[in-house]
């Protein structure tokens, strides 16, 4: 089977892994308080051109959003985000678990707008009832989104811009922040990212790690006793070990982009291949994820020989799919399943 | 002023109070276990043509909501409803507080449709990542609705059917519960509602008491230890006699649905004159409350006779305001109401 | 039946109840904008010597401590209280619910001692895993306690500093605050208790009122949007008025202090008749709830003439039992009660 | 150093490791879908022979308890434990969190005795107020307990009586579950555990994982769609298969036992020279973990050499400290460690 269903399907990039064989026998303290976790902090915050940063790891992506929405927001506060956020849908309300509502916003791509964010506000302002309403206390977003789209740069300014007029925190979900960066259409660097989120995360388990995000606040606004927090939340690993090494070794001599790049390269060969064959975008992706239209008739087929990822019912006859590229893609893979489509 | 603002401007009807006043000085156990609360819960139940039913009051709406909701959902179910539903917008988050999600579908003139949910749980039931999302394990519904529409025994029907079809909790917020009932528009009884509905609330503070509602469970599906749980969530008042003496007055010679009567005499009167003269309704209201667009200009010197709620607003030069009539409302007031517009 | 088995088996004060009939049919907004509203937290700032104060209107008791506990505490924090805090036994787990523990030290007499709680945060400090550790984060006491004693001016004010010093908020719980000033063992004023707690609620459920708890918070420390929080726990009624005309009697011409120096009274009364007759006390309680071990074979016959609380089960043939007197005891039932014990 | 503070110190033990490299590149499905996983829960099942439990992986103990003990639970339920239980104190009010108290009984050397348990629910019964008390609804145990101690076949036996006579859920924390087994004072097979408990776990961070705690329901017990619940509380990864990958190695050719036995010897060892050294022990543990004191002038010299766990202060010039082996430990830390006591 060629595996093209997500970014998450094999275990960590060989360097990874051979940092944790490496470093397994050496006695560290617990709970993130270990040398690996110490270094690799320091080398994400030289990564972010951000030494004032502070950088949390934590170990999935649910987690991570759970874990920082619910400390930064107020007990009255929702989170802002567009319909499409992975908060919103696919992460079985582990958002409103906390105790916050999604508010959401009609994405464009993908993508909330500022102009969107800005008549939203605008307009629970102007209600008279908003004192009965819940509060927006921050913005979620997610880079690349969950359709594969990017925010340019002066999109990124503008929604950071609104989002500090009106104090709220904005925050980037970046579980596939490497496959965001090295998109030939990305505008965007690392140290834009620190500069114009409050605090977002750079994506492992998608991109080369077994688990693990790291969390970086770029404004001093780490909640109070944020451990105890994570802890409490159940988030805390005693082994913090195992996502601090990993990440010491992605970010050692640009690995984390390296491998980004890799995937990045092939999802763009099929991109290209795809549209040479023909084939209707459901939206048009220029990172890992490519959305295509197939017929129905051709899906038992497909699925004899590829793992894709059902996207969604496009109509009676025809079905949206998702074919993912990760670190761990060979070229092999994706001329073979060219070869299929 | 004329108080137009809304349902729950002055206190308690006449009867209802002279009935807290008789009642005062006779000591009684707290938390519920009085006579007048235990008599007014018969009384509902022979209103409702129920006598399995089981009664519980609850000090308000909003909590009654929380409290209901959040003990009939499983951990990871959430409540369907209209995206205007009551609990979804001005409730200020009390669902998720309680760790669960307001699931929204477009509402038709305010009314989760039976085609609609169908279409939903459809859709949810055919999407392969359903594992990882919100499941649907109630629906919440209005009665009247927020926008002042009434659902029709068909109507209620067909959602009782998809419900009970899909072991889905179908929960109707009778806030405004007299109200609906004394429409001339409407075709459904108490009985009929505690049929299609296997938990509703029969609401008193908007239809002539001071405080308190009527929750009303049809399906032998009271959870277990319940008036714990409520005791748990802040709502069980220890002089739980408030309202059982209030229930017990308004259940008594059909005091409910006489003094519901005629505030929908007065909102029909109103509802005509206004068509009269010609004003433009936001959405057509055979209920009490009466939503018309009025010109900007016209604001100033309306608001300095009249309490009426801002409601939206149409267009730059036009705002929706809402004029509400109650148990309260004099026939004078009404007359000199409409000289005024 | 006599009855003396608690302090809310009967409706409101006399005067309470006229005041509710006066205001009646007066149009007021709701949700605690009304006029009386405003007027009552006018009075109490002024009965409290402290015309910064801020003071807020909710339901009941166990509401008001779930309210004031959760949006004080920071998330990871928890609230330090005696193990007899009503909070720890009798709310049905209500601030647990709100994700927060209950923090508990022995009570001395049902007390929190300045020097217990300093060695608790002493140790809390010295504990090299307090990290894993919930944080204390506030004090919880009960004026007059649950077993009816009292904090003298000299112990409050230690634990007032012993708070301040250490950044605790101190939360006064003061359901039966009226029984406990007007004591003739009492040296604690209002005033005092707004000097020395940074947030304390005055009883009304308990002492006069048919519901309604005045929370006051004396250090500008009120959260932020309060009312919406109200709102989201459910808390928020919307004809406030309900309370507010009722505390606005309370404080009117002294009527809180003069109901509760009745109960007082008749509880001196009824505790010397008790000693007179040899009775055996499970605490010496100076305030209107009086508890006594009874010989298991008296319980019958005494069930049958009196309402009375089971405290707890002293040994294999003794029972400890409450008697409370309240605004509405008359000298004729403590007489009767006397004669029958 | 000589590395004795914990048994999470290092990484995991070389099989579990090479496992993780030698799967390192099979695509399989996420989510704890995966073959390994699979593998593993039949291991699981088989060594507890009883083919019909239920096995789940999740990613550390906090969790893993939070998990567990909020989905069994009912809203109104709180968890019955030990004072010096685990989820009582270090995990940062984990269970509070999720909305439930944590009920605590005196431990005996940290054990709940079926007495103290049967004794707790007679009182809680007869309280004539338990209405308004958090009800019991689970019994949690660890086992070995957080101070080494063990459960006899005996003990479990009668507190699961006692639990199924009262319809609460007997849930056991083994986070050190491999080192309580192989004690040579133990009396209790994986089989008697899983006959006398309704859920408990196996811990792999502490015995030779990463990370992952394997958790058995053995009275088709699991909540309903657990693994959406699982997700909502952030503690579902995306590579389910790091945490399946380990626990199939653990649970090939006995692995699991064999380590926890090399830690058990080394334990022993340390124990008796302990003795023969003359060491006051806190409490007399058959474990892992080794609790005496010291003179405090001992410590300065102690923490240049050893790393120890700070465990209480005995006295003014006395600490009490935790020595503990594991999976890791050589022989020849245990000899110098005992050298240098």
């Amino acid at each position: 089977m060629l595996p093209f269903a997500n970014d998450y399907s094999r275990g960590a990039h060989p360097k990874v892994l051979q940092a944790l064989v490496d470093t397994n026998m050496d006695a560290q303290p617990g709970y993130g308080q270990d040398d690996y976790t110490k270094r690799a902090a320091q080398k994400i915050k030289t990564a972010c051109q951000m030494p004032d940063a502070e950088v949390f790891f934590i170990s999935g992506g649910t987690q991570t959003n759970q874990v920082v929405i619910s400390n930064l927001l107020d007990g009255d506060e929702g989170v802002v985000a567009a319909d499409s956020g992975h908060i919103n849908f696919h992460e079985a309300g582990s958002i409103e678990y906390t105790g916050h509502k999604v508010l959401t916003l009609p994405g464009e791509n993908g993508k909330v707008t500022a102009k969107n964010l800005q008549a939203y506000l605008e307009a629970w302002q102007a209600d008279e009832n908003h004192g009965q309403m819940v509060a927006p206390g921050m913005v979620y977003i997610s880079f690349a989104t969950e359709v594969g789209t990017l925010y340019s740069k002066q999109e990124l300014a503008a929604l950071s811009k609104v989002c500090r007029t009106n104090h709220l925190t904005l925050f980037m979900d970046g579980a596939r922040l490497g496959y965001a960066l090295m998109s030939p259409e990305n505008d965007l660097s690392l140290a834009d990212i620190a500069q114009y989120c409050d605090v977002f995360y750079i994506g492992g388990t998608k991109v080369g790690a077994l688990a693990g995000e790291a969390v970086v606040f770029t404004q001093h606004n780490v909640p109070k006793r944020f451990t105890t927090k994570i802890k409490r939340q159940g988030a805390m690993l005693a082994k913090g070990r195992l996502i601090g090494v990993q990440f010491d070794a992605l970010f050692t001599d640009d690995l984390y982009f390296q491998i980004s790049q890799h995937a990045i390269d092939l999802a763009m060969k099929l991109r290209q291949a795809l549209k040479d064959k023909g084939y209707q975008f459901l939206i048009d992706s220029p990172t890992n994820q490519q959305f295509i239209v197939v017929d129905n008739k051709q899906l038992p087929e497909l699925k004899k020989q590829v793992d894709f990822s059902f996207w969604e019912n496009v109509d009676s006859t025809h079905t949206a799919i998702r074919l993912v590229t990760s670190w761990s893609t060979t070229e092999d893979e994706v001329d073979a399943l060219i070869a299929v489509l």
